[in-house]
């Protein structure tokens, strides 16, 4: 009996937030335990460069996207955790995939085929203007990322779907060539429920929007940031709806089922909206403030980070490096015996 | 004092033939032995997976490719000798570059273009039919080969200096971006006297006219495949021009100047066809029977060129693991310390 193998691939850009947190963040940290399936999440850092060309940037944010989900408790002996680059096996595996991927396949990326629209509408004369090698050639990489562990599910949002389709495409023609199950075809795995969080300002809270609670951030600075979530000027006293109201939706991300409902009888009941973020702070603050600390020591200690990746690549590779072997003779570049 | 490095790609697709010895292998193996440069040569056998997806045909050119290149004498001791898929940071620079290297500059390379056309000649709905991303994207491969060990010059045929153009792109840019020289800008080296022999039919000898005479065919058929070049019909005892005349061609091409004098004097005194051809036999025969010995105990003990080639691959990797070290760096990609 093999166990399912689930592959989560870790964006290394930016800070992560609340909403990161709430719909993506905690439940792979879950999934990281749970011992029925086998897990693989990595940092895909060889993806950042691709938005990323500031080299402090593509760097802090490694180290602090990796501190966060050590911090948050990604059980790394359960699950396989590893960086991108530390694979070199990768992008070896993306260049054979490359060689049986059809360039049609990328013309159609949604990534790509966005950019070029947007040079359409502004009349730039090159539809291609701003396009690296690397944004349009990126999907092989990711079927490298997927293939190379033969992974048979992986979680995704909506517009990464494609993506999966994609690597089915490169695995398939690879098998049909080589004529055997070199690869297994990967299923997207869309999370219908995952959860949404609004930002400060009622939105959806994104980066691009610039009203998001970052989630490490100081006890007193979420205090004030939570302070800062916009509601109704309904006063104290008065009932309030929970219906569409910020303070609530992030509440209840956070909250048991009881505490959820003992606070929808207190909007009812007319509490206060600086009582309800106090209630949130104190919600919130509660939950964080130890994985915040863990999160401020390993930043502060590096070398353990460095260490508990090696680890994880040390364990990938065990298996990288045997099926790159595998697929090297497949395709005749193999050893001469 | 650094020396110059120069770096050659050796195609391993194909059986080498007369032609490709006297343009291309005979000037590169005397290259080898020039201790005034630093040489790279390197099967490129990651490339050879863009036309060739026949794993045993693959296996086998590389095999005999190498073969052929150790039994002329290629100098593995002053030149690194080496087979590009034993090199995993060739790949992982690819990578990198591509994410400097604008997707407009692969637009406008010439076997794309070349693809295009003919789909466009041929009526197809899809400019990109039968394009993989391995044949459109293999100029940043190539790019990296060369700037992965900062080659000074790349000697290469007319149809490649647009590559080399290309990698002297992608070298400066990431320069530029990242603020450092870490990039050679490599200089394509054309040989305007290459050497051209013309085939068994008279025209340029090459395996798509199916003219050739292969390097290391046994004795017999290669005074057989003689036998069957195309002369004119004057008797023994008429006067001979040597203009135009591939036996006289050929001749010269693996004779001293002394014996190439002697010769035209013969044709001027009336030498026969047949006698001419006996003559060329020997002196060929004579040039590769040693070579074509050591040839054939290569392909039958594999495990030596693997050693060889091995051998190769450490030297090199010793530079290139340090080179990619301090371009992950660079990038942002360094470990966490």
């Amino acid at each position: 009996m093999t166990k399912t193998r689930v592959l989560t691939g870790i964006t290394t850009t930016g800070t992560p937030h609340l909403g990161n947190y709430v719909g993506a963040i905690r439940p792979a940290i879950e999934a990281s335990q749970d011992t029925s399936v086998e897990a693989f999440y990595f940092l895909a850092d060889f993806h950042a460069l691709i938005k990323a060309q500031d080299p402090k940037l593509v760097e802090q944010s490694r180290r602090e996207i990796a501190a966060t989900w050590l911090a948050l408790g990604l059980d790394t002996d359960n699950a396989t955790f590893y960086r991108q680059s530390d694979i070199p096996e990768i992008p070896e595996l993306s260049w054979l995939l490359s060689c049986v991927c059809a360039k049609g396949l990328m013309n159609r990326a949604h990534a790509y085929k966005a950019a070029v629209h947007d040079n359409e509408e502004n009349g730039s004369p090159d539809p291609d203007r701003g396009v690296t090698m690397g944004l349009y050639g990126y999907p092989v990489l990711m079927a490298a990322d997927i293939l190379m562990f033969n992974a048979n599910k992986v979680p995704v949002g909506r517009d990464q779907i494609q993506h999966i389709e994609m690597a089915r495409d490169m695995a398939g023609r690879f098998n049909h060539l080589y004529k055997e199950q070199y690869f297994t075809l990967p299923e997207a795995v869309v999370d219908e429920r995952v959860e949404v969080l609004n930002g400060l300002d009622g939105r959806k809270m994104s980066k691009s929007y610039n009203n998001t609670i970052p989630l490490f951030v100081p006890e007193k600075k979420l205090l004030k940031l939570i302070r800062k979530i916009k509601t109704n000027s309904l006063e104290p006293g008065e009932p309030k709806s929970t219906e569409g109201c910020t303070l609530f939706q992030i509440y209840s991300a956070f909250a048991s089922t009881d505490q959820t409902e003992a606070m929808r009888t207190r909007y009812a009941e007319g509490i206060g909206w600086g009582e309800v973020k106090n209630e949130l702070f104190e919600l919130l603050n509660g939950q964080l403030s130890a994985p915040r600390e863990r999160y401020q020591a390993l930043l502060e200690d590096p070398g353990h980070i460095e260490a508990v990746l090696q680890q994880g690549a040390e364990k990938a590779r065990e298996e990288t490096t045997r099926t790159l072997e595998r697929l090297r003779s497949a395709v005749g570049l193999g050893r001469f015996v």
